[in-house]
C-alpha cells in the first residue's frame, strides 16, 4: 500500500498524468512553525525542466495546503498536500510496453485500466509527496540536531573520491565540521556533486543524452547527529526501514549503509570500528558500519548510498512487444526525459531517510 | 518492533542467552499439512556445529509447537514455536564492548538491563524463528510454483561465475530447467556454493579462522515462479518489503535486486531489458532488473543479494572501551564463532525472502 | 491516527473551517467501475441544510477527485477526493470551552494551536471522506451481494418497533424480502425512519430545536449477505473492528450488536440461538447474536446499534470556563447546528460499516 | 489477526485443548521492574476453578516466561509468556454445534480442519495472555498514576447503585478518594461486585447453575489518572481503541462510555458535562461523556461497560443441527461451564483497557 511509517506517516497518492500528485502527512507535532520557503525550495530541487541535465517538462511543482496548517504553523491534524500536474502531453506515451519500465508489471498488476500514462502511480513524480513530507521531516530533525546531505556519489561507475566512512566526517568535530558544512552546500547545488567530479559527471551525462541514451549513478546520503539508539530490533531496524523506504523510490535497484557491499569483501579484523572514549563518549574511529549496528544508531553518522539504474526512457531503438497483439515490435522513444536520475533522486532519497529516520525517533520516543 | 507483514505475520521473540528464542507465525491457511521433517531439515541448515566452518556452539534447535497445529495440519490459529536455548556458556561473554557488535547500541538504546549475553535479542541466533516461519512460508509458496534457492554467491570478495541475470535461468524452461535444478542442489548443501568454489571459500575461510579473524560474503537467493504483479506500490514493493525483511538480518550491510550496483554502471540501452512474446506470455531477454519493474514482479525470475559482513567476533586484539569506566582497553575474544556467518545467513535470507513474498501473495490477492 | 484498515485504506484529513476535507482511499480494486451519481447520493445523505432537523449550513459536498480513477473506473492506485469548505462562518465560534465538544481535549492534546473553529479535525464534517470511501464500499459490497441499511432507531428514548434479531429479517426470505426491500426504503429517506415513527421522532426534535436545545438517538444498520466466515480472531473480531470504526464517529457514545446489552440481562437458554438446517446450510432461528459468533460472521444479518449522542452545541446557556483566564463564564451558543445528529449520522456508520466489512473481506481472502 | 497495538503490542496464540496459551508482549520498556507476585495475582482472578460461580475446570495457569526479562526486570525485547494446559478433557466436547459458540462461525471459517474443542483459539482461556499483558501495563501505568479497577455492575439485568458518572468519583478528590479506594477493593474480591449487591448476584447465578442455565451481566471498569490528551483522532480515539480491544473479549456484545446508551435519551442540556475551573485546572462536573471528548480523554475518569452474553454453554436441552449430516439434534452439554462470566471477565476488561491505553500513552509521547 502507499503509505508508510507509524507515528510520522505518509501516504502517497497522484498519477503523472492525472488532475494531480500529493501526499498525506499525518504525525507532525503541533506546535511545528513549517518554513515554507524552505519547503519550496526542497520542491525546486527535485522538479524537472530545472537544466540541461533533466527533462524539460515544465512543472512548478507548486504545492496547495488543504489541511494541519493554520497560520503557517502545523495544528497537529493531517497536513494533505496537492501538486497538481500542468505540463501533460499523454500522446508523448506510446501504447508499447517500454522496457525497464513499470508498463508491463502495472499491465499484469491492474489489467487494462491501469493507467500507464507517463508510468500513472508508478511515476517518478509521485515522488514530490516525498519531498514535501521529507521537507517537513527535516526541519523537524533539524531542530533536534540532526542534519541529512546527499550527493551524487557516481556517475555511470565514476564515483567521487570522498569516503565518508573515514576522515574527519565520522565524528564531525575539528576538521569534521568544515566538511559537514561543505557536504551541505554540494547538497543543495542545482547538481549536486561534488566540485571536483561536477564537470565529469555532467560530460557523462550529455554524452549520454547525445546518444538518446541514459545513464546511471549512485546517490549516498549522510546524516549527522542521529541520536544513538535510534532503531529497533529486527524489521523496524534502521536499515529495515531505511531501505524499505529508499527501495520505493523508482528506479533504485540497490541500498547499503556504511561499507556496504565493499564489507563483504574485508576480513572482520580490518571491518569493526575500534571504539575509543571521546569526552566521555564511547565513539568509534571509522564508521565501515554506517553508523549502525545491530540495526540500531550507534551515535556516528548514517551513511547510505543507493544504487540508481539508467533512466529507462531512452530514444535508442529497442526491441518490445504490443501489449494488445503481442506482436514483437521496436520503440523508438519520443518525449522528454531525464539523461540521468540520479541529481533529482537525491532530494528524494534525503526526504525519505528523512521521513524514516523521524518515525524512528518518535517510535523510540527519543524526542 | 518485532513483527513483519500484514497477512503472513511473524513476531519474533528470545534472546541468545535466555530459556529461548522463538516465533509466532500468524496467517498460515487453516488445513496446510505441514511438513515437519522439512521444517526439521531448514533448521538444521541454519544451526551451529555441524561443521568446521561454523561455531562449535552445539544446538539441536529442536522446535516445540504451542499451538496452531492438530494431527500435523495447521488449524488456522497462529502457530507459536519454541526453540530452546541449551548449549549457553555465558561467561565466555565480556564486559567489554565488542567492536561491530550491537552491544554499544543496545547499552545506549536500553540501558544498563539490556542482556548483552551474547548479544541477547540482537543475536543471529534469534533468526531460529525466521527459518521456522521461512520453512512454513516455502512449503505453501512451493504448492502454488514459486520456490527459492540461495547460495553463497562470494566469499572475501572472490565471486562465483554464476550469473543468473543473463543465461538460461532467466525463463526457466530449456536449459533453464537443468539449471534451476542445479541451484537447488547447491541450496540444500551443508555448504551452500557452487561445487566449482566450494573448495576455493572454504579455504579463504579456513585461513581467516587459523588467524583469529573472520570474513565476510555475499549471499544470493532467486525465486522462480513468483507470479506476475505481486509486490504493491512504493512502500509495499517487492524490493521493499524484501530489503525490509532482510536488513533484518545480523550482519547484512547490503542488499540489491538483479544486477545491482552494477546497473548504476551501465547505459540505459545496456540495462533495460529488451521484451519478446513467448507462448502468449510478455518476456524479457535479460534480467537486469531481476524480475522486478516499478517494485512489481515481472514474471521473471527474482534475483536478490546480500552483503553479509565478517563476522564482528574475533580472536585477533581490538581496541575498545570499558562501558563502566570509559577506559581504553584491549579486548581478546575467546568463545566460540562462525569465522564465516555467510553460509548460515543462505536459510535465515531465503526463510525471510520467502516470508516476504507470501505476505505480498496474499496482500495482492494472488491465491 | 487518520488512517483504518488493511487491505481497504482510508486516510482522512481536513477541518471545519480550513481550506477543504477529504480522504485517500487505497484498495479499490483496478477496475471497478464507480457510479459516481450514486456517490453524490450518499454525499448529499450526509450533507448539512439539506431540512430544518439539520444544521443551516450550505454545503454542496461536491467531491472532486485528485487520482486512482480513469474515464470513471478505478487504476487500482490510491484515490483521493476532496471536498471544499464553502459556507464557513467562523465568527460563530465562540473562545469559550464549548461544554460536550472536543474543545477541551484538542486544547489539552494540541496545545495553543490546535485549530478549535468549527470543531477542527474533531469536526463531524471531516466524515464526508467516510461517506465518500463508504459509498465506493458500499458498491463493491453490492456487487458481491452484501448490502447494508440504516436507520434512525430510536430519538429521545423514543424507539421504533422493528426489532430485527426475531422476525423475518433473520434470514431474508419469505417475508423477509419484503422487509430487506423496505428497510432499503427508509435508509434512503431524508429522513431514515420507519413511516410510522418519522413524525413522532421529527416532533421530538423540532420541540429541542424550540427550546434552543438538543436531543440524542440510536442508530441501527443491518447488512444483509454478509459471508460467512467474515471476521478474524480477538482484535480483528468483526465486533472489534467495527467498532473500532463507528466509535470513531463523533458524538457516538455506544456499539452494541444483536440484542447488545439487552442480553446481558437474559439467560443462557433464552440467548443462544437454536440452530437448523435449512437449504443445506446451517441458519439460526433468531439472532440475538447479530450474525456474529466468536468476532466472525455466521452467514445472518450483521446487526448493530449506535447510541449518539445529543448534539454538544446548544443555545441554552451552560457554565463553562473561559481558557485562557480560567475564569467561569456563561456560553450561549449562536451558529448553526442540528438539533439532532442522528439523522446525518445514519449514512456514516452505514459507510464507516462498509469500509470495515470490505477490509475484512478482502483481508479474509473472501473474494 | 491476533495482534494489537503499535508501541505497546501484544500477540495471542493458543487454544484450550492445545499444549498451552499464551502472549508474546513487545514494547515494555527496558528497567521496568515487574512485579511476578502481582502477575500471579491477575492470573488467579480470571484462572477457572476459584469458586462455585466459575467453572471447576482446575488450572493453575502458572506463567512461564521465555525472554524478556532478566533478574525480574524488562530488557526492553519482547516477553513470551506461556500458560500450559493441564486439565483437558476433550470427549467432554461435543460434534454437535453449540449454539450460541463459535462453532459454527469457526467452521465456516477455517474448514474441517479447525481445532474446535473447547473453542480452540476463540476460547475464552486465550484471555489469559491479555490478563498477563494487562498485569504489565497496569503495572507501567499505575507508575506514572494511572490506575484501573473494574466490577460486576450488574447481573441479569439488576444493577448495582453506584452510578460514577455523577458522584465524588469525578473528580477523585475529596470524598471521592474514599470511593476510589472501595473501587480498589471490590475490583480485587474473589467475586468482585460491591458489597451490597454481592449476595444478589451471586443467588442469581446460582438458580441459573441449577436450573443448568446462565445469565449474562454487565462489567464497569473505571480509569483514574488517565492523562488529559491521550487519545488520537478517529481511529485512533480512545474509544475506538478501547472498543477494539474489548470487543476481542468473548461474550461481549455491547461497549459504551460514561453514560452510553442512556446519553442518547437525553437533551444536550442533561447530557453536555457543565465545565469548571478548579486549581488550576478546567474539570467537568459531572461525566456523562465518560472522561472522553472528541475521543480524546479530557483528564476526568474514563468509565466504560461491557456486556457480556449469558454462558453458551449450559446443560438445558438445545436445538442444533449436526455439522456432518446436516440433521437437526438436541444437544444437552454436560462438562464444566461457568454459570455466568462476568466475574472472570473483570480482570480481562481491566487488562485489556489498560493495554490500550499503554499504547496510546507511547503513541501519544505521553511519557
Amino acid at each position: 500500500m502507499n503509505s508508510f511509517g507509524s507515528l510520522f506517516r505518509v501516504e502517497l497518492f497522484g498519477e503523472s498524468h492525472g488532475p494531480a500528485v500529493g501526499v498525506v502527512v499525518d504525525g507532525v507535532p503541533a506546535g511545528t512553525a513549517l518554513d515554507f520557503d524552505r519547503i519550496a525550495f526542497e520542491m525546486r530541487r527535485r522538479a524537472p525542466g530545472r537544466s540541461d541535465y533533466t527533462t524539460p517538462r515544465r512543472e512548478a511543482d507548486e504545492t496547495e495546503i488543504l489541511s494541519g496548517v493554520k497560520d503557517g504553523i502545523a495544528t497537529g491534524a493531517p497536513i494533505a498536500c496537492v501538486v497538481r500536474n500542468i505540463d501533460t502531453r499523454s500522446q508523448d506515451y506510446p501504447e508499447l510496453l517500454r522496457p525497464g519500465h513499470s508498463d508491463l508489471s502495472a499491465l499484469l498488476k491492474y489489467g487494462e485500466h491501469t493507467d500507464r500514462r507517463g508510468g500513472g502511480h508508478f511515476s517518478g513524480r509521485v515522488t514530490a509527496g516525498l519531498v514535501f513530507a521529507g521537507a517537513i521531516a527535516k526541519q523537524i530533525l533539524r531542530a533536534r540536531g540532526t542534519v541529512i546531505y546527499g550527493r551524487i556519489r557516481s556517475v555511470a561507475g565514476d564515483t567521487d573520491g570522498i569516503d565518508l566512512t573515514r576522515n574527519g566526517a565520522v565524528r564531525g568535530n575539528g576538521q569534521g565540521a568544515a566538511l559537514i558544512e561543505t557536504l551541505r552546500l554540494i547538497s543543495e547545488k542545482p547538481f549536486p556533486a561534488a566540485d571536483e567530479w561536477e564537470e565529469r559527471f555532467k560530460k557523462t551525462i550529455a554524452a549520454a543524452k547525445d546518444a538518446r541514451d541514459s545513464v546511471g549513478g549512485v546517490v549516498e546520503v549522510i546524516c549527522f547527529g542521529v541520536p544513538a539508539g535510534l532503531g529497533e530490533p529486527f524489521f523496524g531496524s534502521l536499515e529495515s526501514r531505511a531501505a524499505q523506504m529508499i527501495f520505493s523510490v523508482p528506479a533504485v535497484k540497490g541500498v547499503e549503509f556504511g561499507r556496504g557491499f565493499e564489507i563483504a569483501k574485508l576480513r572482520g579484523s580490518e571491518a569493526n570500528d575500534p571504539l575509543a572514549a571521546e569526552d566521555g563518549a564511547t565513539v568509534s574511529r571509522t564508521n565501515n558500519n554506517g553508523g549502525i549496528l545491530g540495526g540500531i544508531a550507534n551515535g556516528m553518522p548514517v551513511i547510505v548510498r543507493a544504487a540508481v539504474k539508467p533512466t529507462s526512457s531512452i530514444g535508442v531503438p529497442q526491441e518490445t512487444v504490443d501489449p494488445d497483439t503481442k506482436a514483437a515490435a521496436t520503440l523508438e522513444l519520443g518525449g522528454r526525459h531525464d539523461p540521468c536520475i540520479a541529481p533529482r533522486a537525491v532530494p528524494v532519497i534525503e526526504g525519505g531517510l528523512a521521513i524514516a529516520l523521524l518515525d524512528l525517533l518518535f517510535e523510540g520516543g527519543l524526542v
